[in-house]
């Protein structure tokens, strides 16, 4: 067995073509380095790599391909390697391609021939799939966590606010009235489904690659389920060529951090237009705000700004997936490398966006009475007054037209439905009573709204306590 | 109570501008009419149309809004309106608008105020949201079922075609040996993963928005779970602003949707590729190809180049939506009218391809002869070599670099591993004995793969029986 | 030479597996038939189709391929089925699979063997390539011709409201005051780009890929010039693999529609915002707003919105065409037949949308009175007062400081700059004497920026009067 | 005049929420700062915001704002700072939010007050439209270069290849024979319009906002023109709403990315598929390739699979910034924040991949022989049969079905049409003669398409040298 020296390491490793070197004639120029190389952007999955490659190692001395001295020397110099890592002292490099090269090489530094074993039945193939997915593994956690806590700061806003009344809009027109605690909740659930569906996400992502090797899997008897059940695997993937070469889980967590960002888009879209001065139903806290270079007046709610237009990037990032993947032949191809950046970039838009979402929900002011204001402008109580003509026995598309033709007549006097005395209402239609009035408060209006889903107050503080109460998991 | 006259119907659902007509001062011209309208398209949603206004009537019924003879006149009405639809006869009008106006405007002329009290408690904004669910999930069930179907085709080819060996290509390099059934598995685990996600996201599409009215819920005092139940609903959704405003369930199956065709698009481009004349592993059966208006000799793949290109049209449609709903405010806005095209499109693009795919796996013939000589370019078994000197001890980097060196050999010599003399492979590493043969073999090679997930006989055979033997549910 | 016969042309063209049938041994299936046809979508390129028959018809006549007794035919024919399709009673069949192919069918019908002479020298290939560039090419000088009525309509509108003073928002806040018809100059200045946008498309449209025939050209001694001249085409493509194979024209059509369209999306979300009853800037006329089926007060503005949600479509399709295109090998695969149904539907949601807007704009009744009471919310000139302690010597990031510390003095006063006395003003700053008073004006503020490009009345009504003169091209 | 004092500009700068403190009473959280700032990505624009700031204090000399003396100051502060920038030492502070505000810190520190007056009479709002036309203009020269250098590489090497003959394919099938040089020269066209379309693009890039301001103008008298002429742009951008808030053109110059890449796609696509074994077209220098870190045998062509995949990037960053911009109002919003990373990372992939295709290109070692095989396969010359037999006066659609029963006889046979003896031949149809078998080589076949377009070695010479001698601009 040839005895391994320092020199041996440095042709071998030197650089990412000399990993090869034996079968090319000449080096890749510093611009195909620089192209092809993905360490500026793996080096994040540093971590996983190695916990990746530990579970790896202890399986192969468990059948016994490695000796317990050589799994100990590894362990040993992972855990230094780490240290590097850990202190900025790690050397990357960019001519070992990767993060898996550059650690493999460091490692055989450290420990000579039992480092050089350990890349023994497996390929960068199934070692950099297994990296990603117990990468998004920890994002997807993450992820779920923030929205649950997200969902209780609302929860816990729209609790202050069940009574608060605000005009419910549909088109931007003043529909009829709802509490601003119902306006909270219904980002509640979505977020409550954005999390659920990335707890599915996690099922499909939490499966092990290892073992597939290049793309056939290996001629030693590895033991993938206890890889898996190493590095909490629910399911180890069965079929080789679909585990080096697949990325749906990916794209699936990219498309469900884009549903994320579409509803955080909708949620700041509402809180620059309630902040608006024309509408004025809130104002955020200062530290959510920048002002302008020239303006001194300037207050501008930059954050909800920035996250709205962060939309873009995670939608962006999953049609770069998508365009990536539409029509790679199996298996691994090295358009693979591309998954990775969109990937962060996403996960990484998604946490920092509902962290400064999660703070930033104690720092909205509600100005209920401005609220109020505008619930009363644009006759939204017009449905109960047809409702009422209904539960006296008119159909409702004829108690519609009434109430449009009232409407058409408060319109001309400039007044609310509420306005009109009892005979000119009775004018619209005879079976309208001195009830009507209490029908026509905004009060009277939400809290006839009680049921499963409806935006009564007594509704909302059923709502709100359930989500309080839910486990975060 | 005002009695009902047809001129009374007439007049107030003679168009659309019509319906809200006592506010109005002008009518909308034929361009908005066409341009708001979405009658054409949405006519498909009739028969869920039906089937959600039964159970709202039956409801409306069980709290005594409705007297039982208004339901048993709606119920006569809405048959002889299925009737109408399934043999033609019934007129859509532009003029309504909508499915829901015009099946409505129907029942009122056929059933008069009994009719006219339907709407009562609800809104075309909770209407259109249950119809789109209800459409949404049967088709699911039907996309489900295609992608179990095709799971078992390909399970039945690869069963046939477990022994034959292929080359296993990474960035279209002939790598390692694999057999033709383990490649075919591939596929049928991405599609099982298909159906996994249309299963999780259709937990989210079966929920309830119908009580959600408007926008705040009703007045009236409904009982949704009623409804849930009549219509297999799992859920009530708890929101109602959410439920008549968020659409994420339906860009959810839209990316769903983009998955499943990635895939086809990889499997497409791989028959593409295995019918081309240079390589040759297959051929496609006539039905599913077609010739040129000017080169008479041709026989292309048309099918899965026309499936590989629908890629992108269900690519679009998850644009369109994530694009359409960044940055709504709550709750219902008219822009939402837009999601129902590429929702259908997607729907229908997975349902005709995957259909068509079910036949076409059965329309494949192997040309096993020209897949094993392909097999035996490239030293596809270069890696055995490497495990086998690892397993004498070798550092698997020092034995991947000695391959390399008797790799380079060979190709000067034009030969391939197997055909080096022991003396001379011995040359390159004094451990190789005479028993290497074997293991250059592309049967010892795929044989020696039989892990969970390796390639194999043994193990495809395992694999390809276990998905046979799958309940489609 | 044989002689045609009806039953022969019934065997050729009977179906489509049947024009190419000798060399098959099975047709293809119905499901494959309707899956893979296209005249659904492509018969509305009739018209080009066979204007570029015609073309091409006068061209090999012109070299002798055909005498004038068949292209004599071929014209007759060709008007005849004009006509046909004119009135409707032209058959469309499925089994001839494209518009191309039951043209060709019909004609032979009609005039027997000068039909069947007509495909000599060009392919389907390089037949459909011309006809989506003329199709598109119209599509194009329509789109140029009502981004410029559109941009009148805007220019006539600013020139009515050159005087009148609304807030000019940033990040919705209110920033200074400008113009109403400096604020929809800014969308004729967009619409321009967007009109010079498709005019440079056009250049590489309108460039003759007829000739290239399947893709390589022809033994025929072709006229290309001939044919571009016939057709107006400025150029001929200088390669035939291209030629058949690019869709490059028709992905940059698409994002020109896109750019138009995200522009129109900007208007629609104003037009929205402006008409919302808390902001009441506008109202826009009855018949480009519908009412609602359970709120009889409502008017929305449903054509803004659906316009605003159009944007999801048109970038949608520039997705779905990208996406087809990625990585396609040469020359024409079948992948491209998916380029037309997302390319006619940008075109006509641009050509439908700009129509609406033109007459649109020409609806919108300005509250004049409400843009000013707005404007005088939010400390709007508070720039102009820094500005004015510049030109005093103070250096601008001083003035900025000072102006903001009398901004937070009003806020806490509840008042307007203006509203402060001048000997609290110079408690902030010493230079400022009585002449700040005109200064904090809206009319001095606006008429101050008179620049080019800035929003004074003066400046608008240049621009607005340039923007009228302009030809339309 | 109040004088600055270095505690001041402490104050003042110390970090963003300082520089407008006065009106903030708290400032923002350490990830809201994160979050919003951009100073880690738009310090690339450096070197454009300098140049434009010197441009505007030019002119604010000549318009009287500045004094020389205060002019002289900011040019040799400026100065200072690029060479703390190219040297490394210039400290760029996250607190200070982005790159405008850092260099205009470090010019108040530098030379007082002159610094102070600098930001008279425009925004950051204007700054940065200013400074990123200047960075895309510049992006824009340099990839029009590379890619007229790319079609220089590509007509030499057609040069080379004009007499070579390779396999046509359509549908991935064999359809005609070509000139390798033809099949070069289709990539030329592509990469020849998208020069095309960066220089219309550059058209519209080239318009001048600074002087728009914050968004109305400013009360300056301000000389765009002359800020124009200094910096080169060809005109003023003529309303200064839509100049600080629209970013058409950044997405038009991602637009024209995304196609550039597309063509790039397909070229990769070809490059992957010639050097894959089966095919055996091409070989790639070892230099663009790289090894396998398991199978030793491996030379995988990584660059052009990586410039597929990217691809996905462009596409990608193309739908984040239509996305982003999408009902966005007037006028600057901070979503707008969003539009550089997507930008910079398209014009980046676009320069390093073209870069890498310029010199790709003659590392392609051609393979004639294997492509003279592949053409000799698959009757490439059965158009060329019935082109013979039309010009012998046989219809065309008549000769394409006897073609099609001879392609038929000779699958049967096994052999090639040119196999066939004349006696079968003739038994098709008796016009076919002796001279047939010149018609059915492939030189014959090429050699006949040289009309302009055509696949004919004398008509590649003369479009490569066409292009040879153009005038890269």
């Amino acid at each position: 067995m040839p005895k391994n020296t320092d020199s041996d390491l440095q042709s071998q490793f030197a650089n990412k073509a000399q990993a090869w070197s034996a079968r090319f004639s000449e080096p890749v120029s510093e611009l195909v380095k620089r192209y092809t190389a993905s360490v500026e952007f793996d080096q994040r999955m540093a971590q996983v790599d190695i916990q990746g490659s530990l579970a790896h190692a202890d399986m192969l001395a468990s059948i016994g391909i490695l000796t317990t001295a050589d799994l100990t020397s590894i362990e040993r110099g992972m855990a230094r390697i780490q240290e590097e890592i850990a202190n900025g002292s790690f050397q990357w490099s960019l001519d070992l391609e990767d993060v898996h090269l550059n650690i493999e090489k460091r490692l055989v530094e450290l420990v000579g021939d039992a480092g050089k074993r350990l890349h023994t039945g497996r390929s960068r193939n199934d070692q950099v799939a297994t990296d990603i997915r117990l990468w998004v593994r920890n994002e997807i956690d993450i992820a779920i966590e923030l929205l649950h806590e997200l969902r209780r700061k609302l929860a816990g806003l729209a609790l202050e606010h069940a009574d608060t009344i605000m005009p419910g809009f549909t088109h931007l027109q003043v529909a009829q009235p709802v509490t601003f605690g119902h306006h909270l909740l219904a980002y509640a659930e979505m977020f409550g489904r954005d999390a659920e569906r990335l707890a599915d996400c996690r099922k499909r992502v939490n499966r092990l690659p290892l073992g597939a090797a290049a793309l056939a899997g290996t001629s030693y008897p590895i033991d993938r389920e206890r890889v898996a059940r190493s590095l909490g695997f629910d399911e180890v993937c069965r079929n080789s060529l679909d585990a080096v070469s697949d990325r749906d889980f990916a794209i699936e967590f990219c498309a469900a951090a884009a549903l994320i960002m579409t509803h955080v888009s909708r949620l700041s879209e509402e809180l620059v237009l309630w902040m608006s001065p024309r509408v004025g139903f809130i104002d955020l806290a200062d530290r959510y705000c920048t002002g302008s270079s020239i303006m001194p007046q300037k207050k501008n709610p930059d954050v909800p700004e920035l996250a709205r237009g962060k939309t873009g990037r995670v939608n962006g990032n999953l049609v770069a997936l998508l365009t990536l993947m539409k029509g790679q032949p199996l298996a691994y191809n090295k358009d693979n490398q591309e998954d990775k950046e969109g990937l962060f970039d996403s996960a990484d838009t998604v946490r920092d966006t509902l962290t400064i979402f999660v703070d930033m929900v104690g720092g909205i002011r509600v100005k209920a009475d401005a609220m109020r204001a505008a619930a009363l402008q644009g006759f939204a109580t017009a449905t109960d007054l047809a409702d009422y003509l209904v539960k006296k026995g008119v159909p409702f598309r004829d108690a519609h037209e009434t109430v449009a033709h009232a409407v058409r007549e408060c319109e001309q006097r400039g007044c609310d439905l509420a306005d009109l005395p009892l005979a000119d209402l009775q004018g619209f239609h005879a079976d309208i009573k001195e009830d009507i009035y209490q029908v026509l408060t905004l009060e009277g209006s939400v809290a006839a709204r009680k049921h499963i889903g409806g935006t009564a107050p007594e509704r909302v503080r059923i709502e709100a306590q359930r989500i309080l109460g839910e486990d975060s998991d």
